[in-house]
This record gives C-alpha cells, structure tokens and sequence, in this order.
C-alpha cells in the first residue's frame, strides 16, 4: 500500500512459518525446551525477519547521527555544545565506546552529521547533511519547521537505502548530541501524554540545582509545545532533535526494506517511539538492546512493549548499548546453529 | 595462615591500590564517568585481580564437572539418568551449549567425571575421578561419607592445580548431573536455613504433580539431613552431590591461587555458597553472570550479596551462563583498555 507520505507505507512482512520451523529446530535441541531463554526467543525471531531457519547477521551496520540542540542555551547540560563534534573527530578516529565496540563485535560504523552547532563540513570520514546549526532553543519556540522534520527523517531513510545496497542485515542507530536527553525527554512527555518530570533525568551527569533547573525549562517546553501538538510528528517539530528524526526515519526505512534493527537507549527509545507512533508496523523488526539508568527508558519501553536484553546502568549513547547486546544475537545464533540436536548425539529425552 | 584444613588458608589478596588506578584511567575516559555502568565496574575489579590497570582475559578456562545423584531414584527429573553420559559425549564432541559458547567466546573447555551411575571410564576426551557411581539417596541417607566429601572438594582444587599451570587467568564452572538442582535446592536451604519449597523449581523440566512430589521428596530430604546439619561441610555430606563439592573446591582454590572465577546459575551459585560459607575470603574473587529462571537463585544470590550480570532467562547449567557473561568481560575490558582518554582525543570534560 503505498499513501501520502512514504513513511506510513507498511513494513516488510516476517516469516511466520520459517519462524514456526526455527522454533521446531530449536525445541531438538541438546537441552530442555526453553532453557536457553531469551537466546532462544532472538535465534526464532531472527528467523522469521531474515526467513532462514538458521539465520546469520553477517553485516551489521550502526550509524551514529549527530546534532546540536538550541535548549542547551538554558543550561540544561553538564558538558559544552562543542563536545558535539570533539565527540565525531572521537568516532572517526576510533576512540570512543561505540568505536571500540565496532572493533570488538565486528560491526560497521558511519557518522551522519545532521547539524552541529560548530560547522565542520570539512570533517573526513563523516557524512554531512547538516539541515542547521543546531535546532532552535524549543523552551521559547519550535525546535524545527515541518519541512526541517521531514528533512531529518529522509536523512535516516535515505543512510539506510545505502545500508541495504551495502547487504546490511542488522542496523544499530547511535546518536551524539550535547542536550539530547532534553529533547527525548520532551518528546516521551509528549508522546506517552506523561508528566516530563517523571521522565528527566541527568543526562551526562547533571545533578542537584542543574537537574532541578533542566527540569523547570523541560516543564516550561513541554507545556508550550502541548498546545501546538495534534499528532506525533509535532514531537519532532516541537521539542525534537535533526538526530532524533533521523533515527526514527532510519528506523521506519528498516523495517521497510526488511531489515531487522537493534535500538539503543533512551534517545534511541525516543526515536523508536515516534517511529512506531507514524508507523505501527514498524514495531516488529525492532530489538531492544539494554535499560538505560536515564530513568524516563522505562516509561519509552513501557510504552513499546519492550524488553530489552541486558540492564548494566549504561547511559552513554552513541549506540554503545546496543554495540554491547549484538554480542548476545550472535551468541544466540551461534547456539542455534551449532548445537547438536538429541537425534544427532543420541541424547535421551524427557521422559513422558 | 596455614590452618589445619586446606580449603580455610586465605585467599590471595585484592590489589587495591591498582583498583584505584584503573578507576582514575576510567575516569579520564571519553564519556561522562559512570557512563557505562557495570561494565565500569567490572574493567576495575579485574584490574583489582590482576593487579595491573590495564587487565587482560587472555587464556579462560570452563571444567564442567559431571555426577550421578541417588535421589533421581525417587523421580525427581524430567530426564533419565543416561542422560549424564551422553551429555558428557556430547561434551566432547562439541555440540553442547556450552561447547558452543566455548568456540565462539574462545575458552578453553575440559569435563571431568566425578561419578557417574553409569561407568564411563573409557570416554576419551574426559578426565576421569569418579568418586563413587552417583551419591546415594539423600532422601533416605546421607549422599556421601565425609571422606567422599572432603574427595570432592580435592577433585575440583586439583583441577584449578592444573589450569593454573596452563596459565588461566579466569576460571568458570560447570556442571552436569541430572537431578543436581534437587541437590542444590537442599543444599541451599540448609546453608540459608531457608524453607526448601521455596527453593525448589522445575529443573529441566518437572511441572504440575511431578513438582509437587519433587517438593514432598525435598522436604523429607532437608528434614532428615536437618537433624545432621552442624556446619557447613554437612550440606554437601547430606545432600550435596559430587560435581557441586569439586566446584566448591575448585572456587577455593582459585581464590587462594589468585584466579577469578566467573559464577554460573543455580547448580554453580549452591557451591559458591557452600564455598563461602567454608571460607569467606574466596568471595571477593567470584563475579556472577547471570540470574536464572530456577526460583532459588534469587536466594543464593541474595546469600551472596551478588548481582548477576545478565538476566536471560536462562536455566540450563553447563556453565552455559558464564559461557554467555564472559562476552561483557571481553567487552569491558576492551573499552577500558582501547578508548582515548580526553586528553588524547581532545574533548573538553564537563563543566564546573
């Protein structure tokens, strides 16, 4: 079905019956049904998105999308808006968290420059599609126009039409930008229709004062975007960030195209969330990576019905959570295509 | 201090003063400090063991022990008792989970027969120490003689001997033995003096009525062995099995050698409390990977003032948990190890 606006074409359909097959092989097993927990439930479930019984991830790919935030203008951030693109001369240069992680689990990694504060289009290794300095500051004003939040998600898609052209089989979005708690907490308040003060939390390390006074401007912002909001897209234009919209326009490309993704933390979960809100039958081509110690991803995974993998108190970004919970899919698949079944071993089965 | 019994001399000391290192390095990191959790946590506890600031797992090793259990005569697993020896093939042969786990997270994997009911000394691959053919009944009588016991503990520490020499620098168990979490149900509720029933669970598989008569069976079990119970050696003598005392042992040992040692589920954490309560110096060598889907390790480890790294749902043994959590060990020191610091990555830090 194609409509107006190409993000609410539908999803790639899964393969129930492989996925039915998959879990046929898994229940032969050398083990009790259902031992090996939610690694069984991610082997079947790759199963159904990749329609192999055995599927394989051979070419995961994240994409760190970054960019500036106007809000941080009120102080609402512990490190300076520069550390926006310190933080993509990081990544390029192989020394931060998500760069170690790509090493380790073997995943590709790009940088999408969506709009930093401080220009750096000359910047090598980053892809640059900059849509402004920053958004605007949206405790006085919207962060961005439509036409800017249309922009930001057809930044996201069109990575992943690259993505896809490069055989991408697992997506992972990172994000970078210096204010970005704010935003994804203003926009879970907006979308989950839920108080912002339940949802803010220190971000990069703001606490005592400077969490009670980034909660005043978060409450101000929400409460002047509410009377603008009719639909989800107006959390993006509202208290958005150009990151954020591409990730959920990343997100609902994905799962077009058929390709399953592993989302990341409370920004990422923002982004999930606001994919899902435009577009429902994007929802299940999502895994969810880790719980972040910002104490508003619960409600986002509420929200989702969500479970994520792992709970390690992580609250860095850049994709790292889900650069950590990928190793747990290729564990899962290793198990599922490796074990021998009780037929091949001539291992006994449970008694009936 | 040498004292009278083996298993009581100290176990190796901590490093504190590295930790304290290794902290400082964590915090010159490229992210807010804390940002990444538990995985923080563990990069400075292993430097803590190892007594360098930059630690390395270069050389892991997984003993899975293996043992028959006289009380699966009263029908109390899921499973018939052959499945012991063909699991030890299995094993071998590589198509276990845990055999699985250890090609894909590289470490090292040896099974050694403590008693299996069925004779199985000619199985190549395994390393042999059967101490009887399967504890007896420990629902009419004591499961092993105090020399059996004290057998078992040797068995294991003799293992560590050996996997010292080989150059190991973190050791997981695992175990084998159907009917072993009736074993570790009793032996958890003498140790934590805890009502049986709720530590009793189904195992690899018993539901309905046939738990309903595990827990009659387990409860006439603890009953008697209560009378019995002085010390902590009597919940191994009483109802114990013996894989569940070679891993104690073997958890012993490697705290005294300076081995940490990474803490399976059920089966495993019923002989790290048995270790602990034996000697609580060994406790600060032991990290733990995982809750399991078995009802009592909640228990255990709350005995244990332990918080797992993973939480999957996992109830298979093996040592297929750790087999899983050593991955975020490999993770973290990666990224303690690999990223820039600030400085080096030229990032301004937060603002005062």
């Amino acid at each position: 079905m194609t409509t107006q606006n190409w993000w609410q074409n539908a999803a790639a359909d899964l393969n129930e019956g492989v996925r039915a097959q998959a879990l046929d092989h898994q229940n032969q097993l050398t083990k009790p049904p259902g031992a090996l927990g939610r690694l069984e439930q991610l082997a079947t479930d790759l199963a159904a998105c990749q329609g192999q019984v055995k599927p394989e991830i051979r070419n995961p790919q994240c994409v760190v999308f970054a960019a500036d935030h106007g809000v941080v203008g009120q102080g609402v951030s512990a490190f300076p808006q520069a550390v926006t693109v310190e933080m993509l001369k990081n990544f390029v240069a192989g020394g931060a968290a998500i760069s170690v992680l790509s090493r380790v689990n073997q995943f590709e990694l790009s940088v999408v420059n969506c709009g930093t504060a401080i220009p750096c289009d000359q910047l090598e290794g980053v892809i640059h599609h900059p849509l402004a300095a920053g958004t605007a500051d949206f405790s006085q004003q919207p962060a961005m126009t439509c036409d800017q939040a249309q922009q930001a998600l057809k930044v996201g898609a069109d990575q992943l039409q690259r993505l896809q052209q490069a055989g991408c089989d697992l997506f992972i979005a990172g994000e970078m930008g210096i204010g970005n708690t704010s935003a994804a907490s203003c926009m879970a308040a907006l979308l989950l229709q839920q108080d912002v003060a339940s949802l803010v939390g220190p971000g990069t390390g703001v606490q005592g004062q400077a969490l009670d006074h980034k909660t005043e401007v978060l409450k101000a912002s929400v409460e002047r975007a509410q009377a603008e909001y009719r639909q989800p897209l107006d959390a993006l234009i509202q208290v958005g960030g150009f990151e954020i919209g591409a990730i959920a326009g990343a997100y609902i490309r994905a799962a077009q195209l058929g390709i399953p993704m592993l989302v990341d933390g409370f920004i990422a979960t923002s982004a999930a969330l606001l994919a899902v809100r435009l577009n429902p039958s994007v929802r299940e081509w999502m895994f969810f990576s880790h719980g972040s110690a910002e104490p508003g991803h619960q409600m986002l995974l509420a929200g989702l019905n969500a479970e994520p993998l792992l709970d390690l108190g992580m609250r860095l970004g850049e994709g790292s959570g889900a650069g950590v919970a990928i190793s747990l899919m290729y564990q899962a698949l290793a198990l599922h295509n490796q074990m021998a079944t009780f037929a091949e071993a001539s291992v006994s089965g449970a008694e009936s």
